[in-house]
């Protein structure tokens, strides 16, 4: 069975609902036959490259909220992170477009490594605060995830670099009908939006093994028609 | 949206299956969006390698058909393979292991030359009776299909060359519940099994094509709980 999660490394609740998934997916009898695949969504894909915020100031501005409005909306996410075991620090966060790492995450994902890059950059992002919309630093994850870092930096100077693997992405989760994030695919077949409760997950996970056997079409009345096995080739009148 | 087909190179109605899928995916509007991936599928695993049978023969003592029933039945699969325009002669023609050849087709898939492979391989099966369970022909046909001499040779002289996934895509074809084949399997989803003609598979494509819409599960009251989209994170309560 395969997992697909779309999310973007600025979205704390696609932090908090990836400890969850992999809460819920602990819990699951079949859990060593799921694979489970990063997707790219970006938050703000109109925001250009390099223009940062804190992310209070954003939430203010953006949102139209207050200052102490949206303290205490990160306050209550961080609250939701603390209580997986999360780090979340509620303040001197930045703002940005995720478009590069999202990039090198498909780099990663290539050499095998993108769970580890993924787990790095969120840690970045919310517990330890390091801007991941600077190069510097995203070279420095992508070195920590096992990537190298000739290969990185060559990736992030080319703007082109998996840039096509980000955007197929993101076509995908429109066509899914996601406009939001984190996003859950289950086989193709079913959808969970957002980051539920652990055993949300382990019920929807439940929910698409049973659901996994083929639906048959166009078998008329004669459903060995037209086959070969290893008895022999039917023959419709033989 | 992906269409996998199951089949063997030595099953006619794989043969004939084929340009009638191809003929029904002609027909369906969405037909650029499909992508048609080749399984791998054994009809006869247990005999050796090497071991070939002329198929009349074969039919007669496997089955305990007598030689006329034998050649009644070749004559009805020649006359559905010539209705779909492919030649198909009932005399002459060897039956065997056809393990090698889809340990080929998977070295032909990574080269980006397996829809080449499978159609040289069935015309040389069926239409032009050249032993598919020989070496010299299994080069043959892959040089024609483009691939390279060498690699070919060395492929078909090492047996674990590529076997893991035939034995792998015979493993998912036993969980989905074929039997038989052609087995065709519409994004992991709907099921098609044998030979069907055209109109079934347009009909097969469009169903798949409106059933790609995704069920949700755990929505419960609030749907856009938890989720972060370009307009903000979903904070309850906030």
């Amino acid at each position: 069975m395969r997992v697909e999660i779309w999310s973007d490394i600025a979205c704390p609740w696609c932090y908090i609902g990836k400890a969850r998934f992999e809460k819920g997916l602990a819990a699951f009898a079949h859990r060593d036959d799921v694979e489970v695949v990063h997707r790219s969504f970006e938050l703000d894909p109109g925001r250009a490259k390099g223009d940062t915020a804190p992310v209070l100031e954003m939430l203010a501005k953006k949102y139209g909220r207050t200052p102490d409005e949206a303290r205490a909306m990160e306050a209550h996410v961080a609250s939701n992170a603390h209580s997986e075991g999360l780090g979340y620090r509620t303040e001197g966060r930045d703002h940005g477009n995720t478009f590069d790492i999202h990039r090198l995450l498909h780099l990663a994902k290539a050499r095998g490594r993108q769970g580890e890059l993924l787990d790095l950059a969120y840690r970045a992002n919310f517990a330890e605060e390091r801007s991941v919309f600077d190069t510097d630093t995203l070279v420095a994850l992508g070195v920590e995830a096992g990537l190298d870092e000739t290969e990185v930096r060559a990736v992030l100077a080319d703007e082109t670099a998996y840039a096509d693997d980000v955007r197929q992405d993101e076509r995908e989760a429109a066509e899914l009908g996601a406009d939001g994030v984190p996003f859950f695919v289950l086989d193709r077949r079913y959808g969970v939006s957002g980051g539920r409760p652990a055993e949300v997950f382990t019920q929807a996970l439940e929910q698409a093994w049973k659901g996994r056997a083929l639906q048959p079409l166009g078998t008329g009345t004669d459903v060995d028609a037209e086959t070969c096995g290893p008895d022999g080739c039917e023959v419709p009148g033989a």
